[in-house]
Formats: C-alpha cells, sequence, structure tokens
C-alpha cells in the first residue's frame, strides 16, 4: 500500500475529519468538538499508516484494536471509520447523537463498526487496552492495541493501576497515544495536575516518547508510531502536543471542550481551513477516491477470518462440572468454588483467573498456570491490590473471547463498581468471584463486611448475581455463568454452608424454586413445584441463610403449619420467569418473608415482610454476630410469630 | 521532655509493642500479626518522639494526626493508643476483635480514643489524610498528618490520585511512613509491583526519604521524621524497609500476615525478644514508668481545648436559605443549587466546595474564592478528575470540622463509591452534589445516564439520599443536608423543572409528603396531609418526576378519580416516621404506583407498582427519551390504565 501520500492530501483528509465532525457535532447541537480538532491528525496517521485491518472484514482476529478513552471525542472516530468504508453512511454521521443512530454521544461496542470497546467514563478504555493485549499475547497473536487518551484518562486511578501493571507485564503490544492538550473542562491542565507524567510512566517501566506538534507534524506521529511498535519490553505512550480546538477562534480554550462551536465559529473554521462554508458534511472527491483505493489494499492478502468461539467449549465444560454436586462434607461456597473453577480451568482453553491480591481468601488459585511477563500461556494472573484496573482489564480481555475469571471480596465492589456496569452495558463476559459474602465473615469488621452489596449488583442491568447455598447450586452457578453472555457475579460465603439436601442445579436456573415443605417429606423427595396448596407461609432466602430457613420452618413453634421455603439464588432469573412459574413459586395469596444476611431494600418486589440487616455489622466472632443481628432459628422464629400469620 | 531515651529502653518499648499485638492475635484467634512486628519501631518514634498530642486531652485543636492506613495492621495501634495512656484497659486489649469491644478488627473512628478515621479499606488512609492536610491548612494550623501504610496502599488507584493531588498542592505538612516490606497476601510484591515507586513519587513532586533497616534502626527513623517535617513545599514519603512478622519463624514471609502465629510460634517469638513465653500481655515495670511520665509530660503546656464548632454557624445559615423557594422562573435543580450553595459558602465560613472537573456542569463553582497551593483560605477547590480521590478526601476534610461540599456525575458514583460508604459508616459530614440525574441528560448516553445510581444510594446504610422536586425542595434539601451529621447526597437535574406550587421545605423534611390531590383544590391550597378518604390511587415521585405525576393526575381520563401525588425526595427521612404519618401519606388500603426515572428494584417497599427504567439509556435527545422511555403523560396513563385499578 502507498503510504507515503503527498502532504497535501493527507493535510486535506485530516481537515475533513476535523470537518466532519465540527458537522456532525453542530447539527446535532451537541457533543464535543474541541477533541477532533486537536486529534485529527494522530487518528489520520494511526489508522490510515500504521494500523492492520480490513474494513471489509472488520472482526479479523489478528486485526489491531482502537480504544478512543476519551470517548466524548467520537465524532472524530465515527469521521474516520465512515472515510475508511466501515459500514456508516453520511446520514449516520447526520444523525449523531439521535435516537436509535449508529453513532451515539459516546462510543457503544460494536466490533463489526470499528467500535472495541464502548467508552466514555475516563480511564476505562486504558484498562481495557491493557486486557486486550494480554488477550493479544495469551493467544499468540502478533497485533497491536493503540488507545487514544486525553488528560483525564490519565488522571483517574484506574489508568495509573493499569498501567503500572501493564509496565510490570512488559506489554510491548500496548501503545498509547495521549492528547496532550493542556486543557481540562474547568480550565487549564495545570490548575490540578502537575505531575510530572512522563517521568511517572518512566517509573512505571513505559517507553516514552513525544511529538512536539500534533497539529500538523503527521511525520512526526508516524514515526514515533513505529518506534513504538518496535518496543521490545516496554509498553509506550507518546505525548502528542496539541491545541484542543485547533483552528478555531476559541482554540488552546476551556469553551471548545464540550459544547457545539455556533455558526458563525464553525464557517469561521471552515474558512481557516479552506472549507467552503456554505457545505456541509462535505467530502472531496479526491478523499473519496483516495479511500476506496485504500479500502481495495486493505482487502489483499489478508488471512482468514477467524473469530474465536468458545461455545463448543463450554457446552463440554458445563456438561463435565454437572458431575459436581453436594457429598457427604459441606463446603464453604468459596471452597466449593475453589475445586469447580479448577475442573473449568483445566478443561477450558481461553481463561484467564485472577484475583486482586486475595486469591488465599477467594481461593480461586489455579495451580501450576500463573501468567507473567515471559509467559502468557497460563490460565492464573495476580492483578495485586488493584481491584479497579483488574475489573476493567477482564472487559478488555474478555472482547478476545477469553473469560476473565476476577476475585475479590464482596464488599469491595465499591472499588470496581464502574467496570461492572460497563460489563452489564456492554455484555462482557465477565466472571466475578465475590467471596465474604455476609457479616459473618466475622472479626474484620463493618470496613469488610458487605450490606448494600447485593442490592447494588441486583440493580445493575445485564448483571447475574448468583448467590448459592451449598455446592449443588454453586455448580449451577457456574454453569449458568458460563452459558450467560453477559457478567455473572459470583457471591460465595467465608464459612461452611451446611448441604440443602433437595437443592437442584437445574431448578436453580429458573432463579428461584422450592427447596423444602415442612409437612411434606423433603429430605427424602424433593418437592414438586406444583403443590401450593395449604402453604401457610413462604420463605425466600438465598445462600447461608436456605439452611436457617429449613430449619426455621421444622421449628416446633410453627408445627401446624406448612412452611415452604424458597431458595432464591438469582433474582434476575427469576425475573424472567412466566407469571405463571410465579404464580406456582410464590403465589400471591400466601404471606412471603425474605431472609437474607443484608439489605432488605430490593427483596419487597417478592416477598410482604423482610428480614435483614440495614445497619453497617461489627467485628466480632461469627456465631456472636449470628445472635447480635438476629440470624439464629430462635430469633428469626420470634420475628414471625410476632408477625401473627 | 526527655527524647533521648536509652537504646536498651527503647527496644524494650517497641517490643512490648510487638508482643502485646501478637498475644491480642493470640487470643482472639484472628488478626494479623505481621504488620506490628515490622511496624513496631515507627509507631514508636512517631507517638514517643514525632508528634504532638496529650493523651488526656485527645480531642485538641492543633494535635498531630494518625492514621493507618493499613489499618489490618491496628493491633500495634492498639498496644501504643494503651502505653500512651488513652482510655483502653489492659481487658480491652484481651478483647480485640470480640464484639462490642473498643479494639475491633479493623480501627473505627473514635477521636477521643486516638482513631482518627476508620480504615480498613486499602488506599483510603492516604486520601483520608490529604483532606486532613488540606482542612489544617485552611485553618491556619501547625500541625502534622501522619499516615502509616502499606504496598496495598500504593497499589489502589485512590493513593495515585490524592498523592498526584497533593504534590500539586505542596501539602508539606503531610507524611507517609510506607512499611516497604516486600510482601503482599498473594506472595512477594514483585509479583505484581514492580514499578520504581520513588521515582513516581518523585514524578508527582514529593520528597522522597529512605530507611534501609526500620526493623532496628530507629534513630534513622527519626532523623527522617524530622527532615520531613522541614519540608517546605513537598509532601515527603519514608519509605522505610522491614521484615514482615519481624522476629518470628516466617519472618519475611506472606503467611505471617494474615493468621494468628499459634502458640509455639508465639513461644519462639517471645524467646527470641527475652520475654518469658508463660506470660501473656505483660507490660515490664519500667515500661509502664516511662509512660507514667511520658503522659504527664505531655500535659504540660498546652493550649485551650478548642474544638472547632459549627452548629451555631449552621443554625443561622439554615435560616438565611429558608429565602430561597419557587419563585416565577422555573430552574433544574442544579442551577438553584448554584444560587443556594453560593450563598451558604458566602455565610458559612468552614466550607470547601469542589468538583472532579464538572463545576461547570455541576454549577458548583463558588466565585472569586479559589483554594490553590498559594493560598488554601478559599472556599473551591478544583479537585481534577479524580472522583475517588474527592470524596475520600472530603472525608478527611470532614474530621476538622469543615463541610466539603463534593460533585461529580450521578452516574459516576461508581467510581467513588467506596468512600461514600465509608461516609456512611464513619458519619462523615459529606455533601455529594450529584447533577445529570436520569436518561433525561440526553445525547451523552448510557454511559453517562444513571439507571442504577439511586438505588445503590440508597442502600447504604446511614446515607442521605434526596432528590427535589423543585426549587423550594432544593432548598430544603440543603438545610437537611446541613443538619444531618453525616452524609447526604442530593441529586439534581440536568433539565429545567416546572416550579411545584405546592411544594414545601419543611414538610419534605419527614421524607414524603402530599403535594397534589386532584379532586382538591390544591393550586391555590396545599393539601392537609389528614384527607385520606376517598383516594383512588397514589403517584409517589421524586425529582423531575414529580410535575409529570401531577400531570397525570389531571389528565381527563381519570376525571371521575382522586389521585393523590405524594413526592418523596428522601426515602431515608420516610422511614423514620411514624406508623401513623406513613398511614395518612401512603395508607395501606390504597393503590400505589412509584414514577421515577431509574431501577425500580428499591420502590417495592413503598408501593404496589413500580414505573421506571430497568435497562440502560440511550443516547438522544430528551424529549425523544423520554417518549422512548414512556416519560410522558400518554404513556404513564396508558400504563395506568392497563392496571385497571
Amino acid at each position: 500500500m502507498n503510504t507515503k501520500l503527498n502532504a497535501e492530501l493527507n493535510t486535506k483528509i485530516i481537515n475533513t475529519l476535523r470537518i466532519l465532525s465540527v458537522d456532525m457535532v453542530q447539527k446535532s447541537n451537541s457533543g464535543h468538538p474541541g477533541m477532533p480538532l486537536g486529534c485529527a491528525p494522530m487518528m489520520f496517521v494511526l489508522w490510515c499508516r500504521i494500523m492492520a485491518f480490513d474494513p471489509s472484514c472488520p472482526l479479523l482476529k489478528s486485526r489491531d484494536r482502537f480504544i478512543l478513552s476519551n470517548g466524548h471525542g467520537c465524532a472524530l472516530l465515527y469521521s474516520m471509520l465512515y472515510l475508511l468504508g466501515y459500514n456508516y453512511s453520511i446520514d449516520d454521521l447526520k444523525k449523531f447523537r439521535q435516537l436509535c443512530s449508529i453513532t451515539p454521544g459516546h462510543p457503544e461496542i460494536n466490533a463489526a463498526l470499528g467500535i472495541e470497546v464502548s467508552t466514555g467514563p475516563l480511564g476505562q478504555g486504558i484498562a481495557n487496552g491493557v486486557g486486550m493485549a494480554i488477550s493479544s499475547k495469551k493467544l499468540g497473536l502478533k497485533n497491536h492495541i493503540y488507545v487514544m487518551c486525553g488528560d483525564g484518562c490519565l488522571m483517574e486511578g484506574v489508568s495509573y493501576e493499569s498501567a503500572s501493571f501493564a509496565g510490570h507485564l512488559k506489554l510491548n503490544n500496548l501503545i498509547i497515544l495521549y492528547d496532550d492538550n493542556g486543557i481540562t473542562i474547568d480550565g487549564k491542565t495545570d490548575i490540578t495536575f502537575t505531575e510530572n507524567t512522563r517521568e511517572r510512566f518512566k517509573a512505571m517501566h513505559w517507553n516514552v516518547l513525544e511529538v512536539s506538534n500534533g497539529d500538523t507534524d503527521i511525520e512526526d506521529i508516524y514515526e514515533k508510531l513505529l518506534l513504538a511498535k518496535k518496543s521490545l519490553d516496554k509498553p509506550s505512550i507518546l505525548f502528542v502536543k496539541t491545541t484542543i480546538g485547533y483552528g478555531c477562534v476559541n482554540a488552546g480554550k476551556s469553551s471548545v471542550h464540550g459544547a457545539p462551536l455556533g455558526t458563525i465559529a464553525t464557517e469561521q473554521l471552515k474558512e481557516y481551513f479552506h472549507f467552503n462554508k456554505e457545505e456541509h458534511f462535505f467530502v472531496d472527491e479526491e478523499v473519496q477516491e483516495y479511500f476506496i483505493n485504500f479500502k481495495k489494499e486493505k482487502g489483499r492478502g489478508r488471512e482468514e477470518n477467524v473469530k474465536i468461539s468458545i461455545e463448543n467449549d463450554i457446552e463440554y465444560v458445563v456438561n463435565e462440572i454437572k458431575y459436581f454436586k453436594n457429598c457427604d462434607n459441606p463446603y464453604a461456597t468459596r471452597d466449593s468454588s475453589h475445586i469447580i473453577l479448577n475442573k473449568i480451568a483445566k478443561l477450558l482453553p481461553n481463561i484467564i483467573v485472577g484475583s486482586a491480591d486475595l486469591a488465599e481468601s477467594n481461593k480461586t488459585m489455579i495451580a501450576n498456570s500463573m501468567i507473567d511477563a515471559t509467559n502468557f500461556n497460563g490460565k492464573y494472573l495476580n492483578y495485586g491490590v488493584r481491584e479497579h484496573a483488574m475489573a476493567s482489564i477482564a472487559n478488555g480481555i474478555s472482547t478476545y473471547g477469553i473469560i476473565p475469571v476476577v476475585s475479590t471480596f464482596l464488599v469491595f465492589i465499591t472499588y470496581c463498581l464502574a467496570p461492572i456496569r460497563m460489563a452489564g452495558l456492554s455484555k462482557h463476559k465477565v466472571i466475578y468471584v465475590l467471596t465474604h459474602d455476609s457479616i459473618f465473615l466475622g472479626e474484620d469488621g463493618p470496613t469488610h463486611q458487605p450490606i448494600e452489596s447485593l442490592t447494588v449488583l441486583r440493580s445493575i442491568p445485564n448483571v447475574l448475581t448468583i448467590r448459592p447455598c451449598d455446592t449443588t447450586e454453586m455448580s449451577g452457578a457456574y454453569q449458568i455463568a458460563l452459558q450467560y453472555n453477559g457478567p455473572t457475579a459470583l457471591i460465595l460465603s467465608r464459612q461452611v454452608l451446611p448441604n440443602v439436601y433437595t437443592s437442584c442445579m437445574d431448578k436453580m436456573k429458573k432463579g428461584a424454586y422450592t427447596v423444602y415443605e415442612s409437612k411434606s417429606t423433603p429430605l427424602i423427595n424433593p418437592i414438586s413445584n406444583k403443590k401450593n396448596k395449604n402453604l401457610d407461609l413462604i420463605l425466600v432466602a438465598t445462600g447461608s441463610e436456605v439452611s436457617l430457613a429449613i430449619e426455621v420452618s421444622n421449628s416446633t413453634l410453627f408445627e401446624n403449619k406448612n412452611i415452604r421455603v424458597v431458595s432464591m439464588p438469582c433474582c434476575e432469573l427469576y425475573d424472567l420467569q412466566t407469571d405463571e412459574y410465579k404464580e406456582i413459586i410464590l403465589p400471591k395469596n400466601v404471606t412471603k418473608i425474605s431472609i437474607e444476611a443484608g439489605a432488605t431494600l430490593g427483596w419487597y418486589k417478592y416477598v410482604n415482610y423482610t428480614y435483614g440487616i440495614d445497619c453497617f455489622g461489627e467485628s466480632g466472632k461469627m456465631n456472636d454476630l449470628k445472635d447480635h443481628f438476629g440470624f439464629t432459628v430462635e430469633k428469626v422464629c420470634a420475628f414471625i410469630e410476632k408477625l401473627s400469620i
């Protein structure tokens, strides 16, 4: 391919990108013109002279990946992808930021359209890039991951955590282009950000490169990117000095960041770049012709379009782990998880398990399979004490068809909720192993004891939250997680949980099912879901509270009552069931009480009364806490008696 | 005071701290012995030779502050405070990690007992220290803030954000003691953390000091702390090389981090330090005598114990802002917030308002009152794009009696949920201004549109979440926030909200109240809360949905029905009301529907049917989104009609 275009055409293409982007923002009367005007040269060099990809075949396994971490600048990316011949029309550009358009206000994952991940929340794209770089190395690919970002991305803690980790792992296939424009929304960057960022990245073992004039010196951008690609054992970051809003009257000021330029300034801009100010969404014939040829060239001699598919692997693995179920010994669910997860990791080639320095507590260690800077063939990755980066990196890993399993204490979802939300939004297939799932972790006390965590997870769309009650449900939970094309949070106990003899990995796939009725003989025969007659009360419980609910239902206090116990490991799956099924399990005319050692707020959706914990926990021994917070048979029975049902 | 103790006594005190800590862990059969064995020399030098404080008068305004960011090592801190003569008995040490003891598993805020903030979640303590250093400078105090931390704290993104900001602000009154022991829970630190941390801190403009033998060279620790105290324009970090578990058989290994040593290893340890292995919780007479004298010395010549009290200021300010209420012009609540907040900031000396680089969007700018490295007298602080640090720093600021007001978009609580949770747990008086409170922010799309956020905040104990419907409720919300001794989240609209003519800042203090009944004449006279007869339906709404609910209730479709609209700006306050009040506002026998543009999960507690958004948003114009997601009068009416109430 002819990469040495004449300078005039280069400039015309770059200015076309600039003007298209500004027209988009102007037409939608909403968006961010400043970044596209500054970053168009980088975008051009990257896509037209550096990256390996094919617009006619956008899912090529070995394609280079591009991530726009400063996602608010997406008008520029859409303009670029449009010119390159991805499946955008000029009308799509005109519908920028309109409902149901393919050009929304921040990039939304759609690899077929050149959008590798959703971005917007700052810093996430850098972490996603680290995850992609790890996946690429694990799969033995030779591609590169390019991340464009701004000041905001570098200020965010998640980018520090990720960059420190990328330097540690010597990810030389990762290249950041930093739009070093010296401007943030609230003013000049130096009102808050005066660290020596170059030195900081050097301290984290990055290859630091500099482009002193990113507004016009495209050859320098090109040369520095070539240097970055040659890095042997370090990720690279290019500090590209640009002028935000380059070419317009308010260039270099915060005011051009996030609002349309207005008609007059747009006209002035077009004049500055020698465009006809009467024309909108204009692409010169020479530019069109260039990209027609470019697309042809890109289509030549490419490898097979092999998308990584793990569906067959997953079916096989799920069938194998069905054999894990309750046996004589009861386990903590974190322990049964450990056994099952090791089996899964043994059978599944494309999996990366890890923990934020709590592998011994989360029980996620995979034996003899460590990934490190010298070897990415393994299946276990130590993330260090970096929950936020870990979960964001997992999102990046998952885009390659590798399943990331990441773990920490449940309470510490507070450190990584942004990427969990992004996983829900983007339906990334990520499995979170979240242990120490209630105050019953004991002595570590309220900073470590989840109260609100389950409610938080259940309130995020598309995230499955599963709290199994024993080994059988633990196995079922992994089966669900492996088959679900989205993120799943597995909520596991530190303490040993009794076997529930009627738990069922198949029934649990409906989210909730009857595990016990006190007037039946359930210890021998599991209850049919169809017997709803003569029920006095239903107790709905999850995880460690299922066996407690069964004990309560068997209390001599209630010997004249028929009490059903429903295990509800996954509210989201239950919500998907038919009204008929719901009426069988939780009939409207029977009083229902939830029992869960956590916030009650989310339970009124399913029950009439809730039994939970709506204050913070306490440091103490587990049995003392059970008594103090009322999670004993006696105290639950007393609560029920008072209701006079 | 005699600071030049003989070396033998120093060593004896340090070893007493070590053995006391190990005995505590051993007796409770739970805890972390590794850190106390390594950090006892630092702890001794700091408290016995460096810090200014008085155990008899622990709340002295000018005292130096100590934060144990690696809070799991708290056995060491309790031992130290016990010896110093804070109000701990030897029995309190014996009750370590027991329910209702004053020695819980991680430090829990109690300044009278020497615990300045709750710690445990790693990295938070460093950010808290930055907040305290800012408060100290604003109040013109000359004290120092000392933070002890471990590898985990430095790996966390929040510590990077905070450290970068501290360097920017030249906080020379902040000193970190980094327990550089080379060990994390999952193994040696270098399995994940190989950056050059010293160079990184230098790049962030920190004064970097080194102690090569922190296990025994207490004079070096002392000298380096003296140097740090003399820093003119930089915060300081001491890299103190220690041996985790110093003195015990598994010294230097991860295994000594988080589990009791066991009887045999404890006996060996006591022998190593020449303690009687038969004795437990032993304090030598010479050591006791030393601390009796020490306490006497500390009590001499101290200043007045002036605790900063802002209660009178707050009462005055609250009375003043009562005059802000609906006038002719309707406002976006972010705009009415801007006006009221500027009034508050003008009247209240001890306030620091700030934003994570979104001041122009959050409308939190306070004119002509900027805080920067050269001037801490102001009332406005730019935090940069650092949501996590901002909220954690706010917790630290609040401990000095200064009210921090911090702002970002509502959706980005995902970046700072850990410090919001800590604020709830510790009852820090922090005000969060969270704008762009629903999908109606429009074009920025689903990464910026909150869905689950309100449910998340409402599920955290002790956090008040207030979503006002107009200017009057906005004013009431600030009154509540200022008077509440804990954290309050104010949830504000980007778009203009119509005035609700019957909104009431006094009634809203009960969390929910009737704003309208369709068969009354509410536009003239506010409805009395006592008329519950002949109600057909109650609509419960918050924020932007209150006026929508009133419009719905007035629809000609329902002209034969009496529909009440309840504004419920704060669920948490409503929960505190009497059953009688609740029965007046939301009587059991009337059908109730919630209307809120967000997740419905938490609403079933109050209503029979919910109307909300349980999927992610879309990029588009506000009115298109209102139609698409059903937030128009027509679509809400259609929903209600289908219910056939």
